[in-house]
């Protein structure tokens, strides 16, 4: 029934060495690592260095190999070794969430045209079945609303600031010690690699390829004790989660940013490096799943899945983006904010259609309200320069019903209380 | 691709009627309900009579029909009509969890016989995809526990004596007023519907096929108010929590009974008539999926997931239960209980292998401590007949190193504290 695979592998780091472990633990599951493709000649390794190749069309040019499985860091590179295995007729796993985000559209053609697989599970949300699950348990329901916490480095740091209540300095470098954050953080702490999955997630859950620039990424790099406070005050936490919408007129709108979640919310306790998703279908309501973001086994173990997956022919059937009517994306919508900034000239920048509250202290000051995405997109290399945090209020986007694009408030805002 | 199916439905009640409308507005499926088979000619409908037949042979015997969907309560009728339809090749959507775990074997063998396909992933855990998630995802790795709470009702129930403080009789009055329990309630309060549950969950995810009568059921309907409140005192919740458990021997052990689960535990959250599943792979660690656990729509979106799964010829592959290790299952092993006993006379049949602690109180008298699960299910009859209430300690079961059955307390164990 089923064939045994033989898999030409691409890199061997944390999740490549994962991989090989669970495969070569997994019950009652054959499947052949072939060749393993590196790049450093004179690192040592932990299994035969027979195995190994540096040259990396030792693989794509093996007929015997129909299986390729790309898990290496470089984006660019992976897209390369991608896109030549799919042409090659190769069916291909990856976890590399910037690759298909960035490239998505070029992918999806590739493997029609070339009528091959092309699988990557393990590229959000870690061991959380999330592509799958969207793919064919609600390929046929209308979905209202995607969210989660899919970054498990930024989680890790906010949870520390939170229980223990570390400063976000602390926090990141107990992550970089910890193994859960890079050296560079940057595309986790910036919000790019959530953003990478939301865009993922948009294909499968709503049909729609939206490039990652399109979308509003905020990170978590200017938090501060005044803003854990404030949210903790309220019965907040600060999670780093992106939202993908559909809002009335079934257009997709999707923020990537810190949010206030409260108690009610299923994220809520989702906490250290853990992801969850929750899924907000027409009719089945809203689902949850939790389950370990990183990590070498985890991940892993969506690889294999995958492999899994494709010794029974399974390809993704996207049949939200054949089928769907979610008519497009769009930033001209309003979501509501928090935004501690530094003086009322920020205020001109960044301006609110309508304001909820507003302090001003001698440490601090913040402001509350609605604001249109687009106004906010557009003060974003302002925001980050200034070392301004903006954190969503909750976790919904609307339409926006004003003009578009007009702003209501006008100025004068600033009221101490 | 994709071929549109036609459809005799068996049922129009609450889950057949939820499926109709699920069926019927949701984006891009097209399969038609060609007859609908109810009992009642008396009754009236919301649709069309000229869609409904009293006679089943109407749909079995009609070669048009590719798929039967039975969604109706009686469980014997259900499996005639299951079996009917797969020997006639037909392929078969059904939630009678009930008929499921009562003919599990011969449903199996019949599938396979007649080269057709029988799914069922609203029978468990509404609309939490967790038979496709163990088929799948999980379909190479091998678990270690999968625990949840599967039954909407009682999970209803016990949310209300502890967020409202209501007694067990008022809470049931509640949940059976607003529809989450049946005038007869005693396959939910007395844990038989989570029962037939986690032997299908048992099967998919330990390749297990376990007669529902080998199984421990205990339920909620002896629990009072000092039961909640110790419980509370200490920091958990009550919760009617199936756990299925590998033992470190590779067998498999099973407990259907309230469980007393602390905050750290994921189902601790999951309250009201939600359902919530944790699946502990080994290299995955623990995945939550939560969901709503009942109701029309939610399980109709099930059944539905099922038919589009269908119209690609998608069937269960059984992995784990034609490849799987675990060696069968047992009873010998041992749990942490609490008990709440009316008088000494109760211990000499209950017998503890090790007590924790005892109180003996005016008003009431509990022990906690080991117990050999076998020596407690001998004594199911005389805890019902005498009112006693038994709640597991914590969500483990562990192998019993003891000898097979020795009872290692022996008597005066009842010291006043």
């Amino acid at each position: 029934m089923t064939k045994k695979l033989k898999i030409g592998l691409f890199g061997f780091g944390c999740v490549g060495q994962g991989l090989y472990y669970v495969l070569n633990n997994s019950t009652g599951f054959t499947a052949d690592i072939v060749k393993i493709a590196v790049k450093n000649k004179n690192k040592e390794r932990s299994i035969s260095q027979e195995l190994f190749t540096y040259d990396k069309w030792e693989i794509l040019n093996n007929p015997e190999i129909d299986v390729v499985v790309e898990l290496i860091d470089d984006a660019e590179e992976a897209r390369q070794i991608v896109c030549e295995a799919l042409k090659r007729g190769k069916h291909v796993v990856t976890a590399n969430k910037k690759m298909l985000a960035l490239h998505l559209e070029e992918l999806y053609e590739l493997q029609l045209k070339n009528n091959v697989s092309l699988l990557y599970e393990g590229s959000v949300g870690g061991s959380i079945p999330i592509i799958r699950t969207l793919e064919e348990y609600f390929d046929n329901e209308e979905l209202k609303k995607v969210s989660g916490i899919l970054n498990g480095t930024t989680n890790y740091i906010l949870t520390k600031t939170i229980r223990e209540k570390l400063s976000y300095g602390q926090a990141l470098q107990q992550a970089q010690e910890k193994g859960f954050a890079e050296t560079d953080p940057t595309s986790d702490v910036e919000a790019f690699d959530p953003k990478y999955k939301a865009v993922i997630i948009a294909l499968h859950a709503f049909g729609l390829i939206i490039k990652p620039e399109e979308i509003l990424n905020l990170g978590i790099t200017t938090l501060n004790e005044h803003d854990i406070r404030y949210a903790g005050e309220k019965g907040f936490k600060i999670k780093l989660t992106p939202v993908i919408e559909r809002l009335e007129n079934d257009q997709i709108s999707i923020v990537v940013a810190p949010v206030f979640i409260n108690e009610s919310n299923q994220l809520f306790n989702v906490n250290d490096e853990f992801n969850g998703v929750i899924v907000e279908g027409k009719f089945s309501g809203e689902q949850f799943l939790q389950g370990r973001g990183a990590g070498s086994y985890p991940t892993g173990s969506a690889v294999l899945s995958d492999i899994s997956a494709l010794s029974y022919g399974y390809r993704y059937a996207f049949k939200k983006h054949v089928q769907e009517h979610a008519s497009g994306f769009t930033n001209d919508v309003v979501i509501e904010i928090y935004l501690r900034y530094n003086s009322p000239l920020d205020l001109e920048k960044i301006r609110f259609q309508e304001i909820k509250e507003t302090y001003t202290g001698n440490d601090y000051n913040y402001i509350t309200g609605k604001i249109n995405l687009q106004s906010l997109i557009d003060q974003k290399g302002y925001i980050l320069q200034n070392n301004l945090f903006v954190s969503l209020l909750n976790d919904k986007i609307s339409l926006n019903k004003t003009n578009s694009g007009e702003v209501l408030y006008e100025k004068e805002l600033v009221t101490s209380i």
